[in-house]
């Protein structure tokens, strides 16, 4: 890649990096499928956490978006984000904060999958007289949540809950986070099947009795890019297609040279007789997630990079403590462990990009745009 | 417990519980220990990472403290602590920061284990006039850094190049990882036993060649609780003992009843015939540590409780997402799954106090002292 560089020697390790060539081109490809497919992406938000990364995710767009969090609501909501989910069934107690995100002007809608909920939903909106838009969650691969599309009786007793209350009954969504777990677009094709079938049958069951459903919202990031055929379907949703990471790579979504993100290092030590090359980054900095592990390639904490972000062959960071990571050749190879000096730096690429993301308050840049290289994009935590 | 109540309905999901009398609890215990075997204790601040909870376990004193990074440094000595240990391998550029804080008047001193950071250090020393006070870190059961103690060598040389440099050679260090792995204080007593006997002869060996060596350092939780005789040691290094978690009382250090941490969280759905309850505290919540796995008993990633705190047999969180966590019945067991509505809010104890702690921003105190109950106590991230 044609970058300048950015003086990382001026950092405090560990710290992330993000790289925006990689970003963008990412966010280009779904955009670029969704489009082909006929359906409104709607980017998940959770990954980036940032109002800077939302601005190339959105393509400076005002939305739709989608959300893990209220805290993200409440920060992406104020920057200006019009239309935005929050696609985790909701509590009861947390929706008076929906009602003030909604009365600064965000479009802000809800999930729930349960006659309690509805309930809870339907008797806030009859005392306020504020019409909360709602979305019934559809198990689609008996991943989570959602109400099977093969009980008709709950879905309906949801839908007129809520319209007896005076909620909005926007639609269905349904997330096949089974997909994660399978390789190969083949097998993410099917999983996106699987999520436009009990969409849609969802939705069909709503509309013959008489409820519009507009909005048939399925998606994660397998299923986005292996989806071969949406008919029925409204909007796409996926979020660590942005950043993408090792997980991803391992079943095929993407390559390594995607990744987008990475935490760049220090060497602290060596245990040479051990093969081991000690460095700043443990699971503080790279989060517990060891998702590459029931893997074909184990990756450890992660793959190992140079400075500039080429992956050094067969090394990975194997073990981590709190402040510690333990370099290592992958187990059975017969690669030579490289002559680190202590102070020399490196780049970790991440098994999993959201949880590696959140043990961080924010990006340095990496961008070929002088403008932006070497930039400070801050994230947001908490609920 | 004789507790007032705090009003947990009022709290966002998820968010952390910070039980005051068992944290004093804890905290007297090793106090007691350290007393017994005659050895100053200087207890690890990267658990609470937080200036109220630091009071609290340093018996509202000046040190001495231990930090794993410079950022945990930095506010402890603004908050008043005057004797801080940077328990991680320095890198070299990190020793500008050092001096910061040594100049504010704080008595920062840093760990090593190699003759190039003796270099860096001795450098700088020279350099700037300043004496920076260096543990050698030594290597007692094979976890992770640190000098062999039948390597005198190495140490001599590390020894001579701090003394040349104008550094302060002020002892020697070790931390005995593995003791981590093993069951029951027995076998944390031959892991103590292993960290006296490296820095007692790594210290031998400095005196012997005319080095001082006032500093004998060693501990881990495990052994802090383990340790039999601790001649010749002169400090106790311990952080977990503060909190306790799952993975401390899975070895037998401490009882679930005495686990000081929660996070508080709210029922968001059910898949009856599965047997799940889906909570709003998933593994960003929780971390994604699952440190019992490896143990007698897998608490998935964590253990449940009521809202009061007490353990409700057999449940446990064991899966998590992004911000989706499925309790259910541990496998294996015939008790039945409660009845819990949506809305209802539940207690999850963590697999590993340090990571769960990590996630969040600060505690809600739950105490029987009406002044401190209710209370935020804010923590620090980053490095």
């Amino acid at each position: 890649m044609a970058q300048e560089k950015i003086d990382f020697t001026s950092l405090e390790t560990p710290c992330l990096l993000l790289d925006t060539a990689r970003l963008e081109a990412n966010v280009a490809r779904l955009r670029a499928r969704a489009k082909a497919l006929g359906v409104q992406l709607r980017p998940h938000l959770k990954t980036g956490k940032s109002v800077d990364v939302a601005r190339l995710v959105l393509d400076r767009g005002t939305g739709p978006a989608t959300v893990s969090t209220l805290s993200e609501a409440e920060l992406f909501a104020k920057a200006g984000v019009r239309d935005i989910l929050y696609a985790v069934g909701i509590a009861p107690q947390k929706l008076n904060r929906v009602l003030a995100i909604r009365e600064s002007g965000c479009d802000l809608s809800i999930l729930l999958d349960s006659v309690g909920q509805a309930d809870a939903v339907a008797t806030k909106c009859t005392e306020t007289g504020q019409e909360i838009p709602v979305l019934i969650e559809i198990d689609s691969d008996g991943h989570r949540g959602g109400v099977s599309p093969q009980d008709p009786a709950t879905l309906l007793q949801i839908a007129e809950i809520l319209e007896r209350g005076g909620a909005e009954l926007r639609g269905v969504l349904t997330h096949a986070g089974e997909s994660y777990g399978v390789v190969g677009r083949e097998a993410h094709a099917e999983f996106a099947e699987l999520e436009r079938l009990a969409t849609t049958t969802a939705a069909a069951t709503l509309r013959r009795a008489g409820f519009a459903c507009p909005v048939v919202s399925v998606g994660s990031t397998p299923t986005a890019h292996g989806a071969q055929n949406l008919d029925g379907v409204t909007e796409l949703r996926a979020g660590v297609y942005t950043f993408f990471d090792l997980v991803m790579a391992g079943i095929g979504v993407c390559s390594v040279e995607d990744i987008a993100l990475s935490v760049l290092t220090t060497v602290i030590g060596h245990q040479k007789e051990k093969g081991w090359i000690l460095v700043d980054a443990g699971w503080m900095a790279l989060s517990r997630d060891r998702g590459t592990a029931s893997q074909a390639v184990d990756q450890g904490y992660g793959l190992v990079c140079d400075v500039d972000g080429r992956v050094i062959p067969e090394l990975i960071l194997g073990a981590a403590n709190q402040e510690h990571g333990t370099i290592s050749v992958r187990v059975g190879s017969d690669a030579q462990l490289p002559d680190l000096p202590v102070g020399a730096q490196l780049r970790i690429l991440p098994n999993h990009a959201c949880a590696t993301a959140a043990q961080h308050k924010g990006y340095h840049i990496v961008s070929s745009d002088s403008a932006t290289n070497g930039a400070y994009w801050p994230r947001i935590s908490g609920w």
